[in-house]
This record gives C-alpha cells, sequence and structure tokens, in this order.
C-alpha cells in the first residue's frame, strides 16, 4: 500500500467520533491483553461491537488456531451487528489463514463502521482488509490510539516484519552491576516483588534463552510459576554440549526444551540421549556462528519472542550484535565491590564515556526495595 | 536526663492540640530549611509565634553565630508574644553561647506554652532548657513530630554526639557500576538534571572528599555553582602529596582547601607552597591510617559534613571502616562492560551473595533517563 493512499484512508474521518473512539479503543485494547502468553505467534486482538453507544459484543483473540476477536465480538452482538461500529486494534485479516478473512464477516453482519488502531504490518496484506471494507460501503476509520497499539503488538510486528523473535533482556543486577558472586552465587539479588515481576514476564515472552554456563552453575527450572500460565520454550545456548542429563529442566516432558549446539555433536551418545528425552536441536554449522543464526532458527519454530536472561557472556554477544529489542533490568541496593565477581556484561574495551552503551528511553518501576529500567529499544552503541 | 524524666515530659499535654500543634511544627521545619548551607555547625532551627490561632512572629537561624530563631520569632511577635504559644523543632538552649540562653527570653517575654519536636541531643544539656521553662510555669509539649524533627537536623544531630562529620556518598555510576573508563574518562556519566541536584548537595554539606586520583584525573572545581551557595570546604586526601600545584582547586583563595597528608611531607618544599597558597594540612602519623583519624580532625575544624565523592579506593575504605552515614548514588542507562572500567567500589572478596553489602531503606528519585538511590543508614555488610 503506498503512503498516500495510508494517508487518504486515514483522513477519510471527520473528527465527530474522536473521544468516543478512543474510549472503545482503550476497552478493545484490554481485551486483547486477555491473551498475553495465549496467542503467540499470532497478534493480541480485541473487538468491541458498539450500537448506539451501547457494547453489543465484545471478544479477543483467546488462543493460537482460534476464532479471531471480530468474529468472536460480532458473534456476541449478533443481529445488534447492523448498522454498528465495529472497534478493532489491527487490520482485519482479508485472507484465508487458519480461520476465514474477518472482513467478509463484517461485511456479512451488515456493519456500518470500523475503526481501526494498527494497520496489518505485513506488507502484502496491509491496507487490503480496509479497501474490501470501503468498497463494500462500510466507513472506515484509521490510527486511533495507533502508537498504543503498536506499543501491544510491538512482539507480534517485530517478528512479522522480521521473522526473528523479539528479544527481551532481563537482569538481575546489583548496584555495581554484578550478576553473581566470584563463586557464582547468585541466590538472590533481587527481593520477591521483583522475582514475581519476572514470571509474568515469563508468561508473556515465548521463550527463555540461557547461555550453558548459567545452566551449569543455577540449574534452574525455567517455569513460569504463575497461575494459569504455561511455561515458556527453554533455549540454552551450548555450542559443546556440556548439558548434565539430570538437569532440572530436561526433567519437563512438554518437548519446550531448545538445545543450540555444534553441528559436530550430531550423534553423539549425548546427543541421542538428550533427543530420548524429547529435547529439539538447533545445529550450528560454524564455530563462529553469530546471534542471528540462532534467531533464524527460532523464528522457523514459530517462536516470536524469547526473554534473554544470562549469563554475561551470551547477553554481551546478543547486545554486541544489535539483537535486543527491549528489556527489564532489576537492580537491588546490594554492592559486591569484588572485581571478580560476574558483570551482567563483559568484553568490551571503550575509552570514552560518550562512546558507552545506552539505554534511550528507560522507564523506571520500583519494587518495595529494588528498582528495575524498562525499555523497548535496542541497546546502541554511541559511537 | 533520665528516660523516666524524658517520658513524663512528654505525657504532660493532652491530646486537645495535637493537630494544631503538627500543623505549626510543619511551618517550623519549613523555616529552619531557610538556613541550609548557611548555620553549619549549628543546627537547622525555626520557630513560630502563634497566640489566637495567629502567627504573630516567625524567624529562623539565619546563620552560624547570628541570633537562634525563638529570638529571631518573638522580636517579630514584640508585646504579642504574652501568653502565646511558641513552636521550635530543637529544645531551646539554657546555656551562654554565642549568644544568650532562650529559654531566659521565652520565660521574659511572657510565653504560656512552648512546643517543642526534639530534646537537644547533648546530653549534658538535654531536657535542661524544657526544666527551665516549666520551673518558670510554662506548658510544654516535646515529640511533636520527632521522627521529623530528627531527620531534619540529622546531620547536627551525628555531629554533636560523635564529633565526626556526617559522610554522605555521591556516586555518578553506569548501570554496571563504573565511574570512569578504563582510560578515567568520566565526562558526563548521569545527565544535567542528576548533576543539578549534586550542586544542591553540595551546598547543604559542609565539604567535599575525594581521593588524590581523583584530583589528578579530574582536575575538579568542586565549587557549588548555584546561585548565593556558599563553596564547601574541599578535602583532599592525597598521603603522598601527589598535587599538582596548578590543580584547579588551588585557584579559590578562600581558605577551604584541605589536604590530608603524610606526617613526613611537612615543611618540604611543595608542602611549603601550598601552605603560601592558603592551605590547610592534616597530617597522619601513620602511614596505615584509619579514616577516622581524618574525620577526627575534620570534626575538630568545625566541618559537621562532607559528601564523599570518590574514587573507588577512597569511597572503598571509607566503606569498609563503616563511616558512610547516607548517600545518593545516580545511575545513568549506560553501560560500559569493561572490566578494565573504573568500578564505583571495589577490593572485597565475596563469595556469598548473601554477605554482600546493603543499603537499607533506599528512597529512589527519578532525573529524567537518570534515577537515584538515596539513604540515610550505613552501608553494612550482611554477616
Amino acid at each position: 500500500m503506498k503512503n498516500e493512499d495510508r494517508e487518504s484512508i486515514k483522513n477519510i474521518n471527520d473528527e465527530k467520533y474522536l473521544e468516543q473512539d478512543k474510549k472503545y479503543m482503550k476497552l478493545v485494547f484490554k481485551l486483547a491483553l486477555k491473551g498475553v502468553g495465549k496467542v503467540n505467534p499470532n497478534p493480541l486482538v480485541g473487538a468491541i461491537v458498539v450500537k448506539n453507544d451501547h457494547i453489543v459484543g465484545e471478544g479477543y483473540h483467546e488462543s493460537y488456531g482460534e476464532a479471531h476477536a471480530e468474529v468472536n465480538a460480532l458473534n456476541m452482538a449478533g443481529k445488534n451487528s447492523e448498522n454498528s461500529t465495529i472497534y478493532v486494534n489491527l487490520e482485519p485479516c482479508s485472507h484465508f489463514g487458519k480461520t476465514p478473512p474477518c472482513v467478509d464477516k463484517i461485511i456479512a453482519m451488515g456493519v456500518k463502521r470500523c475503526v481501526v488502531s494498527v494497520l496489518d504490518p505485513n506488507p502484502l496484506v496491509s491496507g487490503k482488509g480496509i479497501e474490501k471494507l470501503k468498497n463494500a460501503g462500510i466507513e472506515v476509520r484509521v490510527g486511533i490510539l495507533e502508537n498504543e497499539g503498536q506499543e501491544l503488538n510491538r512482539v507480534f510486528f517485530h517478528y512479522i516484519t522480521t521473522g526473528l523473535p523479539y528479544v527481551f533482556l532481563k537482569c538481575a543486577i546489583t548496584l555495581d552491576g554484578k550478576i553473581a558472586t566470584r563463586t557464582f552465587d547468585s541466590k538472590w539479588i533481587t527481593n520477591e516483588s521483583a522475582r514475581k515481576k519476572v514470571m509474568t514476564l515469563r508468561n508473556r515472552y515465548s521463550g527463555i534463552m540461557i547461555g550453558i554456563n548459567t545452566l551449569l552453575q543455577d540449574d534452574p527450572s525455567l517455569n513460569s510459576r504463575e497461575e494459569n500460565a504455561r511455561d515458556p520454550y527453554r533455549i540454552i545456548v551450548d555450542p559443546e554440549l556440556k548439558i548434565l542429563l539430570d538437569s532440572k529442566i530436561l526433567k519437563f516432558n512438554d518437548k519446550k526444551n531448545i538445545i543450540v549446539t555444534s553441528l559436530s555433536n550430531e550423534n553423539s551418545p549425548k546427543y541421542m540421549e538428550l533427543l530420548k528425552l524429547g529435547v529439539q536441536f538447533i545445529l550450528l554449522k560454524n564455530k563462529n556462528f553469530l546471534i542471528k543464526d540462532i534467531l533464524e532458527e527460532l523464528g522457523k519454530l514459530k517462536i516470536d519472542s524469547l526473554i534473554l536472561e544470562g549469563g554475561s557472556n551470551l547477553i554481551s554477544r546478543v547486545v554486541e550484535e544489535g539483537h535486543i529489542n527491549g528489556g527489564e533490568i532489576f537492580i537491588a541496593p546490594k554492592i559486591l565491590g569484588d572485581e571478580k565477581a560476574l558483570p551482567f556484561m563483559s568484553g568490551f574495551k571503550i575509552d570514552k564515556m560518550e562512546n558507552c552503551f545506552q539505554i534511550k528511553s528507560p522507564k523506571f518501576n520500583i519494587y518495595d526495595d529494588n528498582i528495575s529500567i524498562e525499555f523497548y529499544n535496542k541497546i546502541d552503541l554511541n559511537i
């Protein structure tokens, strides 16, 4: 879709419904969020059908492969859909996927007006749903609370446009930036309230990625521990296949363990044992593999997002290659003051302060006596 | 004064004036704060004279050696002082210092009631002012907003009871706890808004203490740069007298430069040059000097408080000896990820996370994209 066409779509409406449209769109966002942790790699979508300023139907995309939000809302509205306004945060689809096109349903139900926050990010179909609705005589408004609409689906937009999982850095550090003592002890840096937030994050993103050293040192379960939450994929970057067969994560029988290792380990006895335990493998051809290689393979497995939880080496590699998309760094008011304690990032040589890595537009969250820096940007080197 | 007597003083009043007393005491605190940076090593004191629920006089201790708050407030009230209530955050003095005793003035002016937040912390005189007022038939209430009253004068209380300056740690660190790059570059870590706060701190505390390495690397001016602010004492810990004669701080002709150095440097050519430039010296007898030795000498010079601004070695020594009384650590969303960058604390060997240094009851302040951890406690090792 051309930019001029996009503009003409946006300008088609006057301002008379602006406040009302914003009000309902906010409700749509809330509905969409009910799908967190259940719809990946699909987008979070909510829909509301409004008639005479009354909500007559509402719905959201409840789980991957199931009905779209618009369909749920229109089914609830039934005959009230006629001459109604439908609000939906993402452009209704115009193509057959796992379900029939939503625009056909919207047209068939006699909807009069359609208000959308964000266009479909896929350049091949973006704007086509809107076009079809307009051709059917439906009044369309696009761009209501567009920034919020984009933020809501930042994971989906990233995944659909790049094919790579959205990488969310999660770190728990001391005030002097350490993730463990010199003896690798890290229990606990942050308080309960901060650790509870981490469990919420583990439900929001599809996978957790850690390096083999972190696995060997902490033997974590990497599960969610939240009620009604699904467990994330556990992705272990382990080029030399050092994983121990009695690691806690291998006790999960959910086919969600993925080990990234060198091709040379294929068919080794340990590899065969791990296969029997349901482990999936991503095999790296080169010794000097790129993080991008791993992310591409994970994307192919429909893993749209992951939390990067450590350790130092892996975090530094992902930052260096520019693959951090956002993150939350939790800081405890603790100090080790020990040069041999483990830093959360290492291996760089930076002479000038102005050339350091910079986190842009940080947001701060307070968790009792801990604090976090939350961001939705790359960690960029200032050069 | 015995504890039982103290209790009997506190319980003498019923609750009928409680809300009113709190209201006026808050105003007293505000008045007292007008003396920040001007009264050290005296306490911050404000006073209000109230008659028939109207303020008829107010005053504060305006500068060291000048009239006390009570006197200023009573002078303003004049004849209205008769049968009035006087509010003052600190127990009125009963002894001759640089000015005559305030209790005599309160009695002479015919005040009927006296409301005090905190007793004099000096055990030799604590409670004596109150006693004298009561003996003169004045109704006395002590302990209104006592915690706030104590916080207001935490510097004075510390100095008067220990003879040592209150040590306030100020640090500007990256997210990974560094105060400079491997080439000692530190300009700038924090943003303008955070650096402005530092100027406010430099007006609040009487001195700034840094180590010689920080002076040699940064050549700072260590002045306040706030309008109407006085400059703090500049205290350089320089055992080997490495200071350069063209250092910026030596250009100030205000007798506020203090160099802490080894006794063996006394009368050396550089020492003589520095004397000519108005530098005061604190001479350390032992090579293995204690921070306490320095603080004791500074206390004798009537320096009631200082900001400890670095570097790494000096901060670590002061923390280790348990002389930090509070602080504000500013954190920028920057990362060096460089093992050779300068940490803000170093030299400790800590195996277990639970045995790390801990900052208790931190308060968080946000300065645009920077954040700070403010605290008024020792930095304790958890052992």
